[in-house]
């Protein structure tokens, strides 16, 4: 089984500050995004105001194509694919950790995401910290890297 | 655009100790599952060992249908679906930080994954502290919940 047919229930919508993909930042910074979930999903949210923090996955519905060797803006090798967070991938699943600002009905109000305007939300989990958050990690090429965040 | 119709591209393929969903654990436990990269995609695997951590990203094939109120086994109030790890969501799309243990070649060991046997993954990208290690996240209801690592 190499490939699934499915269809993508798209969740809700992002309102970005980037208009185009040449204006979206490399990974989040402190802008605010405002994320639509629709009116059908909505009770899907209840107590996610107890949370600083989500997961949210996208679809980057504006990735064409993508190749396994990539070169990143911040080193001179080419690195595979995999390890990086380059949107250009068999299959464009954007993902960020954000922070959550502030929730009104069906609206989220976040910091930290780099999706587009009008990107397609598909799922949203709880960052919960005994989790996902791991003390030692290490981060291959990018240990050193200053994001500039 | 409520839905989008997309082929999945399976990179490989979740070979895990659980072999059935009644025998995976809520989250990952110490065991070693051994992910198969497709031999077509082998190459954006370059430079993963310099790696501790790694995003996983996979299919729950098994799943089926949602509600979005959900009972956890951890508290008896009803969490929006959104607010839960519940495996039952408009997409069943599975995603764990797993330890990577060894590469070798299109292999991959890893540790603290809770998929099945035989899940497709879908997408892998590196766990970067900088960006994906939250320093003060607050996690609602599961805040205080054990959940026996």
């Amino acid at each position: 089984m190499k490939k699934i047919p499915v269809e993508l229930q798209v969740i809700g919508i992002i309102h970005s500050p980037y208009k185009t993909r040449e204006q979206a930042p490399r990974q989040g910074k402190d802008d605010v995004s405002e994320i639509e979930i629709y009116k059908e999903y909505e009770k899907g949210l209840k107590n996610i105001e107890g949370y600083s923090h989500l997961h949210l996955f996208y679809w980057l519905h504006e990735s064409k194509g993508h190749r396994l060797l990539v070169q990143t803006p911040w080193a001179e090798e080419r690195h595979g694919l995999f390890v990086t967070r380059s949107p250009h991938r068999p299959n464009p699943l954007g993902y960020s950790v954000v922070k959550l600002i502030e929730k009104s009905n069906n609206i989220l109000k976040v910091k930290g995401l780099d999706a587009i305007e009008g990107t397609p939300l598909i799922d949203i989990k709880p960052y919960i910290k005994k989790i996902d958050r791991i003390e030692n990690a290490i981060s291959g090429w990018s240990e050193k890297i200053d994001f500039k965040f």
